[in-house]
């Protein structure tokens, strides 16, 4: 099967469907595409904790900032499962997580030996080398076609459609397991990109058994839901703790407090988080991805 | 085939899709993720509604706002679909209908006895006897790994990725006809709760042949139209009615009035709808869901 | 397979997928159902764009604002792809695409001959003839049932779900080929509507060399991305063009600029956009979809 997962809205998905539809009659399941716009490590984090539910799959994942410059369009061996997207980090933390004890794979997509996709009704194939038509020709192209489709040269701003989901089709119809065979894939050596979604750090209280934890705040879900990445166990044993100071109870659930009330709990993803029983914890405890969280058990 | 509906926005659904795509090859078709947050009776009502022309399927809901109280996980056996989600109400209208002739069948999840998903990559498992690690169990935890794998106890929050999607898979590979069989499953017995969307009542006219009716509004759909509990029957014969007062040409169908005007129509749910042809009906009539309306045919 | 795509948001498009269901086991594939609301020229554009990426596919649209008045129901066979929607133009310049070196060829839905859906549950026919009930018979009717699943005539304001999914579902069972052989079809005769997205004009400079333009912005997407019809092929050989008299750097790639700037490049449907990077071209320009675009190369 085939996930995809991007910042694209509606409806370039579709056409990066209709490619891999093309090649493969896998099952496909949207993971999203309403990442938050051009932020990998939102994105990187929810790749995370989604895609590890899935069963053996290819990953197509398209958030995308620097497409057209120089970044390496790569393909990544995790474990039984394989992620496609752009070499800007966001495959990766999911990539660790997917590999489990082994170390994930690297590769690199040539572009220029991976087949871009081919729609219907292009009556004659505008090639790259048709990239610098004359003025002339333009007018005279745009005088005879009403619909348009001789508009120009392959895109440079659409890699999710003309590179990641071919490669993707490619990948799932060669199988996981031998996608290094792929002609159009070489080992990535040289530069690469990461992203690490950071840690918590701990310290030990003054005397008084507390523990102090400072953290930053790694994404606000739909719900306003403040999702830290301070683990869920912090909260062991505690009935309320300190969040930037002020103190909030520790429920198990939501409706351990009554509706528009604040409390941290464990989260699905297991880390703390801040929320509001019915209502938005991001704006009850102001809090915005990337922020600092300092917790304090009490 | 399966169908998924909750209230979560994304990506939470796909952490559904990857539990269902683990235990069954089954089509998965999506009725709405956007279901107004917590909305029990809004949903309600758009399950009757659309579930209907489905063939026969296992239909998963998931809008909790009871989500880790002791509230029951329920599977509902009407006619040739089975239902999955909270004992909150959300299911049964839904099921009514779909029993037709027949009275849905109730079970209860039992929730210790259920299989509940296994991500992949925990390089070792964290169960329910690790909720309440040491801080410095915590503290070497997070030194040693970088991704977070093995953050927490299992998650009281997301029942729709940890209890209700391994409940609705299982139900459609064993089949709603043997779901019974099911041995983490058991008949409901004692409390449990309904949702009645209500019905409009009549009273005869003063003897002008009127006849006036008071309804409610069950929702305004994404269009703007004012949906009402009044069956669509009492439009019948008329050019216009009294809606709250106010008289409002009856039209078949939206462009029975100019663009821009306000018109009553049977709509597609059978029912009275205010409505505004190519414009919003909830706004020219300032109803919301909830809202009493009264209505005669003059 | 088959594709949908409507301006319905949700949950409306899962009625039609339940239809389609019912009648076939194709993969059905989401275009999109947030075109903006019952604009058929942007419908218009983003289908020519995206569905001929797909294989051969029957492809069901529903951006109707007629729906209910005498605009017919039509079919489009366009090469080995069909289209099913409405008669206001939506599906021609798709069509046109999809045809290739052909021509289309359309059809009309005889609606008398095709056989509605019957949602699950209802326990007595509504039919047509039913549509006038006595307010007597309303009422008992009423008072009978609680979850109103007899409330009254056939709807004249779904035809997605009512006649263009039955369509489709029917349309992709007997095969694009052998669509003419469908009882309920027959060639389209008489006034049809049809939907020209416009084409950008062209004239030469003043001896300087340059070349002027004036074209329309089709659509803007939801990255803010303002797509123009002039070709791409425009920008060749140039560092920048005037774009309503304002000075614009040309680019391959939005990368091609610091963030935040503005931009002329070719967008991956083949035409100039005006872009910026990781911005809202729409916002910096000032521009929205049919406004017009007067550039000049420099």
């Amino acid at each position: 099967m085939l996930t995809l997962a991007s910042d694209f809205g509606t409806p370039y998905p579709a056409a990066m469907k209709g490619v891999l539809c093309r090649r493969t009659d896998a099952r496909l399941v949207d993971v999203a595409h309403d990442f938050p716009r051009q932020d990998v490590r939102a994105a990187a984090f929810w790749l995370r904790e989604v895609l590890p539910y899935f069963p053996p799959a290819v990953h197509l994942v398209v958030v995308d900032p620097g497409v057209g410059t120089d970044r390496k369009a790569i393909i990544v061996r995790a474990g039984e499962h394989a992620l496609v997207g752009p070499d800007n980090g966001v495959l990766r933390p999911a990539a660790r997580r997917l590999a489990g004890d082994d170390t994930p794979e690297y590769y690199v997509v040539d572009e220029e030996r991976l087949e871009s996709p081919e729609p219907a009704g292009r009556r004659s194939r505008v090639g790259r080398e048709a990239a610098t038509p004359s003025a002339t020709a333009l007018r005279s192209n745009a005088d005879s076609r009403n619909d348009g489709s001789e508009t120009g040269p392959a895109s440079t701003t659409f890699h999710g459609r003309d590179v990641f989901a071919p490669a993707a089709g490619e990948v799932h119809e060669v199988g996981v397991e031998d996608l290094p065979d792929l002609e159009w894939l070489e080992s990535l050596e040289g530069d690469s990109v990461d992203c690490r979604l950071p840690d918590a750090t701990f310290e030990d209280g003054d005397g008084d058994g507390g523990t102090r934890a400072t953290g930053e705040v790694l994404v606000v879900d739909d719900f306003g839901n403040v999702i830290t990445n301070v683990p869920g166990g912090f909260l062991a044993d505690r009935e309320r703790i300190l969040a930037n100071g002020e103190a909030v109870p520790v429920g198990e659930t939501f409706a351990a407090v009554p509706a528009g009330d604040r409390l941290a709990t464990v989260g699905s993803h297991g880390y703390v988080e801040l929320d509001v029983n019915q209502g938005r914890g991001d704006e009850a405890f102001g809090l915005e991805a990337g922020d600092r969280v300092k917790m304090r058990r009490v």
